[in-house]
């Protein structure tokens, strides 16, 4: 572990708070009809946060854009999981999530994490993924083009092995199917945290400009019943994943985090249908392939 | 752990079987429009099952009714789980699950199980518990009133610490609610075999009387639209104990079992609202109120 000096924690909530501003404002933008509602909410045990959800827009169903900054006596959950012995933790970030109404747009998931121990360790996590559920090859391409730029443009970065992870940590085994079509994902960087914090800041700026596009692409595609029904059967694999395997969800259940805001990210609405398999050669078919296949280099 | 010679594999069988169909013709005569459908399968390690789903009935949305016979290598995450070193593992039970159209209708759950391994040792467990989204008092002390019925009448029994492990078993400690009104959950009772069988199967006949008569009460009850989304949100409550908490599921998934079988039990239609809480005094508050309160004693 790094003995680098942690950065000025006002500075890295201040970069987060503008990457929340900055993505709310397109997606409002985009939406057009319905604005972000925000609550600010105090954590018992030190800090808190503003939750921001968009809900019923005329593109949009539901989007989550989330900052906070928590600190305190660490949970004895996550002293057991970083195999540390800290008394005090500070964790700050933003999550954002965004469930388009249109089957045709793809669900957009990004996240920016700085975290200090009184150990004396701090480190920078996050990523950016998309989860499609009808194929838009050029959808992906465009989004790991976006991603693999800002990644080419700072030296602390490792595009193969974090695209790579991204397809590892988006997986549901208990399914043999990934998430979606990858992105990005990165964790426990402890060196160099000035220049991560620079490539953090610009991997944010460019999160509208790796998603936003597609959205204006999707929202208008026709579509009817039998779209909406597997988009609803689809979400289900993504309320999965997050109930099931993400990390991040399952540490903040387990050490009391903002239960609601935690599980902001889960879909608006969802179906489970048993045994559901989509006609051979559709366009549902397609999807299912793709993510029951080995990830694929998007750009 | 007892040494007592463990029970006719066939036969124990042979009664979750009858179980089974006596439930299902409770259902399909309670629905009047729709049968179960059967898949059978078979486990590659050893063993297999039949699924029985019913969905888009006129009363009932979903339903599954599974039976389940497996052995084989003893699975790596079983064996720590049970402690026990043990190389070969026998399992079978009947698990249901009813999700009914009417939102004043309450989901039922109910699950049997006997479990040999070749460490010497086997045991039975299971129960049975109910989900009201609407509060009828009256309904919940009917159900309890026939399980209690039940217990009383067998030696091998405990109700009152039954119905507790119910109430603490069906928890969701990170939204600090019930799952419902409870019922009755016992596990790894390893004593006096045959008359714990015994009552497996007088509790297994007596499942169908401890619901259907709630279930003809409510499903021609009137509701709009306001009710059915309170229906999914609440339904939502149940997608997240299933697949956060339930050791059941959670152990399905992580050693490879029938996935379709397991998540059988999810809701068909879900949906998650940020934030969500009723009018204060409304039917839907009430409800609330009871599943955040001590657990009561409904008979």
């Amino acid at each position: 572990m790094s003995a680098e000096p942690s950065l000025d924690r006002a500075a890295v909530e201040a970069s987060y708070r503008r990457i929340q501003e900055e993505f709310s404002a397109g997606i409002e933008d985009l939406d057009g009809t319905t604005s972000f509602v925000s609550d600010t909410w105090q954590r018992p045990g030190g800090g808190g946060g503003v939750t921001r959800i968009l809900t019923g827009g005329s593109h949009v169903e539901k989007a989550a854009v989330n900052f906070s900054a928590v600190s305190g006596e660490t949970p004895p959950g996550l002293s057991d999981r970083l195999a540390i012995e800290s008394q005090e933790f500070y964790a700050t970030g933003v999550s954002i999530i965004v469930h388009p109404l249109n089957p045709h747009a793809p669900t957009f998931h990004a996240n920016l994490r700085y975290f200090e121990t009184d150990a004396g360790v701090a480190w920078f996590g996050g990523g950016a993924d998309l989860t499609p559920y009808y194929l838009y090859e050029s959808d992906a391409a465009h989004f790991h083009r976006v991603l693999k730029t800002i990644c080419d443009a700072h030296n602390v970065t490792d595009h193969e092995a974090w695209k790579r992870a991204c397809d590892e940590y988006f997986y549901l085994p208990h399914r043999g199917e990934a998430r979606g079509v990858g992105g990005l994902f990165f964790d426990h960087l402890t060196e160099r945290l000035a220049e991560v914090w620079e490539f953090q800041v610009a991997l944010g700026e460019a999160l509208t400009e790796s998603y936003i596009p597609i959205l204006e692409l999707r929202v208008d595609t026709p579509y009817g019943e039998a779209e909406r029904e597997w988009h609803e059967i689809r979400r289900g694999r993504y309320a999965e994943f997050n109930l099931i395997w993400d990390r991040g969800t399952r540490f903040g259940l387990e050490t009391s985090g903002r239960v609601e805001s935690i599980l902001a990210s889960l879909p608006p609405r969802v179906r489970w249908s048993y045994g559901h398999e989509p006609v051979p050669g559709s366009a549902e078919a397609v999807l299912l392939d793709m993510v029951r296949s080995e990830p694929r280099d998007w750009v």
